[in-house]
């Protein structure tokens, strides 16, 4: 992009530039005095910044300073996962009254009944380049073609990065262009640019062999920050399953309904998400995911995708309740991004997340603490609770709260 | 919820409980030292927050402190909006590298070309509650009905609220049961709670008056923070569409492309995004649209609906470009939730937006900001350039930067 | 389209032209001999047509003969309907083995449990043309204004039809452009192109009244002979449900399975189908749609609107199934088409319903046709029968049956 | 299903049982009888069949005749394909008046142009039978441990078939559920039956062997007669690209447009088919699928997901037009089902088409086909000619056409 957009003229007054980008604390200050002085306001607090302004480079541009979120915990959530084993206590970055409360009514519950089992299925992360061709006929050929590739691919590939290494490649024809999947692990960096970056590398090496005219290094089928169908085939990010039976007591005691009651929920709701042509089904995946994410430092606009999924309740044959969620689309990473910076690594360090090898722990505790807030909110609609909730713990009126 | 959970036993160890909730400075301190204490970490930058912890009340439970995030800002973005008019400088609180100097590019680049012209279609919310009958012939007799009782439910409803006016109602019979959609006007807030309480109003009185047996204020339907196809038909949030002619030489200069080449970018990944059966099509809306909404306070998790939408890149006649995107479902607020909180009324405050009347503004400052992110995103993949940028401006790697 | 394509030259020999477009029996066998002798292949079958071939002008171009397809009945069907009552043997055009006796099955089931309530909530049609302008600004400027034209574009409507009424119009403005839905009733004609030569008046009023610059007559939106998410809210056709209440015991005695194990059955599909990013849920609508549509002289390509729908099983406080199907774009015709042709009128007379205000009876009855063939489908995959009544009644193999 | 359904009582009067089911021609007639004495109608038509009724044991169940259809040809259609080769008449069953003349239009422009470029790019099907556990953890094992086993399920799938052949298996985890795609080809059966057969047997013995304690055959996701996004991935049916580059000239002369404008026409239907949440993208392929379909005896229901794909037009550098067509679903069969009865085999033959290894020529001139009506009624809706075509061709009009 732009190293230095065009200078002002003509009435566009740009931001000011600064040697180096302009990190330092002076320079930051600088800015937002220069932002201050143009609109007329104060910025005290946007100036109280915590995270030391030299950190901040590569993590964002024309910095004024730091926002504030009020962080709560949740807990205590017990989890049985492949790789998070213990009772954690879950930082959530919010201002949305109830929500807290309500994610730590569904742990509570579900450390009482055992705890919540998960476990990471895949993990991964997928670019999807778009080949283009003069026909039908060349895009045909190219596609079958590509398995006898695959090896110098993953060689072009690999070279680019030491995190990430290609699995399988996938060719789906469409006209005369080719979309190519590429699979990626991508160890504990939600690795996009990573990935994106050695795509690019073998579409190249692709073209540089006369196997293809041109790339483009997206097609927009690989679905990054957007909602999508493909999603659900897992691939890009972890793909996450957590579960916990629930015994009618113990349901009956923290949500006053039965397990009967939350499968009816579970119907109705679904025939509510069919005739929204919704994808997947959720309650509020969204609300979970984007508290802990902005809170541990992911990539917050990832929710788009990460919050894809379906929850599911079933009876048992013993009236119980079996609940479930599966995140296919799970994009979390403990290293690279803004896990470092300032409050986030605190954040990943309350749950032992904080580094290389953790990803996938990191994953399985979002995926039981969204189970518990799925069981929450069914509650509370299955119960009638919800409103008045809201008007409990909720600052949900524009008014001031008394 | 629960107001007091059970208590600990079994080995269940509960976030500590405070007399009135514990939102005094004491009170968070004490919570903070106690998960410090039981995780052994520190948590200094959480300590350090600059929002008083008694105005978290309403906005969070069980808090022990602040997230940071890095806030910066891009313009300038001249808007000509039926509610906002003027040069904008917008904050993007954000930790993905490279996102910020995007949208910039995007932004001077459109107020070179005369700026963005934005409208503001619908402005409301809506809730879908679902009535459930014995027999598909009660049902269809119910929605039959239901038009003569709109004016009795509008009484209802807005007895409720201040701020919410129902408008219309419309029945979908699925089976036996009914979905019912409400339609509101919010004024300036985001306003689901308020609106959700007004329809339980409304519904007990078709319960009380022997319209219908029973229902639930949630189907699901609505897509409250889920993607959907339903949210494409507007009303939940503001519906807004932005859109700029730029001339070829300007986006030449700035994306170093032609006209002909976006539109066949634009044609790509709409095949990319048909073959991921996505909703609608975009470039990456939920980068700008998360990094603002955490700047100014909004419900971050709506992004998951107000993600949804289109853009659209065609010719003009003069080979010219013609961009635009449509935002159907953007909710926002300018009051209520957590827009009063700290750096959130501050952020606000930059964009001219704090306070009541300002959301339909609000709404047209960021649909005019997204169009420009995707003009930047879309430059960037056609150019060959994406790669570069990342490289540039990005932390994109795990390992620190040099 | 051409009239008269052009001459044969360069290799290219067009299907033989004839006066009048050749629609004798003569004209017709003297094609059908130039394509046996072209191709050097005898067709008799074909040839053996018992349409009066003088009565395929307007259904048919090019005509050769006519195709046959084996005719079965499955009944009695008990419909307890608004428009449809009685007991009807419902006729089924297929070749596919065991799908007669398969809907026969849940219709014998049906009516032993009492027969089938059915409701036909909606009836019209919908055509959705596409109004382009030069900015956002003047296409939502025309979204807004368009309201005080309804009269008008009504006069104007229905100036072109006796028999369609156009009801309400809806604009969506999407970027620069604004996708106007005309839904009209359609009395007993599927109607569509009835309501596109209205339509197509209509705009061409409000282009000739300066209010939109140009327009396309169809947009994609209205989904005609397409599956989409939009079909869903209704409109485009007849919108059905059809429900019974089946007890336990009955369920039993013919698909020996209970109401719990098809409500499991219903919510292991149901997976299925979010997984696949289906749109609405059902068993085979497909299967039945298709068939009677033959059978009736229906225009088939509709099925692929009409099959978009969903089936429901819900458990009753008896613990007896509830099961519903809702159709919401069922677009089914008794005048008009090819409902007059030949067998297609013998087989609408079966069902009482040929000719003028028998379109919502049809409706209903096939809406119950359908939910017995959801039953019997849903049942054999939860007996475990499916494979082996699909091996003793159809001619599942390649080989020819011995 | 119910070999003999309960006996007629309380008045449920079931349709006649004979000997043997009834497929003689004396048995036939009288269970028509039986229905005209019965609803006091004549049915001399559905009488008049060609089809000996012998031969329809395995098609049809409860036969009382056939019903017929006017059958045109479309043609000639030039095709290039990797089994499809030469110049072809397209038989067409249908009643909609000016559907044989549009495809003929875009068929004779095509072959004017070159001809069409068609490939079958994958041939098979795919059934996905769901494996339902205690918990999360089990079904992840299950996944897991699955590869390993898919020599052993091969070995059994393929034990039940000469004609199927199992290829790779995908296990997608959904809670503690597993959906396994087992992907077969079927040679030139659509192959429905066999492979739900031959996948039945190889879940059984995953059952047999402990590897998962029960299963349903169908989960839904495999969307056989239904339309999702899943089918744009491949695999049920052949998936099949086919292509033109069209000159202007030639669009001009057959169609009265440019090449830009058929480009401008795709975007502006693309837009409403992302406004109605379509799955994929196209103009009208269910109309040409179904009339080949009902001519060449293929199961028609087929069509729900045969329909889903996706059309392009683009720009070549030299601004005429490459259109393409991709039918990523598209099950046909030259064997088995109906393709050997009467009508059915004779117009299968009149495309070289009939009996064994033809399967993927077939697909590729149905895909060509399929190009040549998009093209046609693409250029009627941009010349604005669509009306027009319908008031001269069709009969549209409830009416009868004088």
């Amino acid at each position: 992009m732009a190293d230095a957009p065009p200078r002002p003229e003509g009435g566009i007054e740009l931001v000011p530039r600064f040697t180096d980008q302009g990190y330092s604390a002076d320079q930051v200050r600088e800015r937002r005095e220069w932002l201050q002085k143009k609109l007329g306001i104060e910025l005290p607090l946007v100036g109280a910044s915590a995270i030391p302004s030299d950190q901040m480079r590569g993590n964002i541009e024309n910095p004024i300073g730091a926002v504030q979120m009020p962080l709560g915990i949740a807990g205590p959530l017990l989890v049985n996962g492949a790789h998070a084993n213990g009772t954690f206590y879950v930082p959530f970055a919010t201002s949305e009254g109830a929500l807290v409360r309500s994610y730590e009514r569904g742990m509570v519950m579900l450390t009482r009944a055992g705890g919540v089992t998960a476990r990471t299925i895949v993990d991964g992360n997928v670019v999807c380049p778009m080949f283009s061709f003069e026909s039908v006929d060349e895009a045909a050929r190219f596609a079958a073609a590509l398995p006898d590739h695959v090896e110098a691919l993953r060689a072009q590939a690999d070279s680019t990065t030491r995190h990430g290494r290609l699995g399988r490649v996938e060719a789906r024809v469409s006209g005369r262009s080719v979309i190519v999947s590429f699979y990626y692990s991508t160890a504990d960096a939600q690795g996009m640019n990573m990935i994106v970056k050695a795509t690019e590398r073998a579409c190249t090496w692709l073209v540089a062999n006369g196997l293809a005219p041109r790339f483009k290094v997206f097609s927009g089928m690989s679905s990054e920050k957007r909602a999508s169908g493909f999603l659900l085939s897992g691939g890009k990010g972890k793909t996450v399953v957590a579960g916990a039976r629930i015994p009618a007591a113990v349901l009956q005691a923290y949500m006053r309904i039965t397990p009967r009651q939350m499968v009816e929920l579970w119907h109705d709701t679904v025939i509510g998400h069919l005739q929204a042509n919704a994808i997947g089904y959720n309650g509020h995946y969204a609300n979970g995911l984007t508290a802990i994410f902005i809170a541990c430092g992911q990539d917050v606009a990832n929710v788009a995708n990460a919050a894809v999924g379906i929850t599911d309740y079933e009876l048992t044959p013993e009236d119980d309740l079996y609940a479930s969620v599966t995140l296919p689309s799970l994009t979390v990473a403990t290293i690279g991004g803004g896990t470092m910076l300032g409050t986030s690594v605190e954040c990943l360090r309350m749950l032992g997340c904080a580094g290389a090898t953790h990803a996938p722990k990191f994953a399985e505790i979002i995926a039981s603490a969204i189970l518990a807030g799925e069981l929450s909110m069914a509650g509370a609609i299955s119960s009638g609770e919800f409103v008045n909730a809201h008007e409990s713990y909720g600052r949900n009126r524009p008014q001031p709260d008394p």
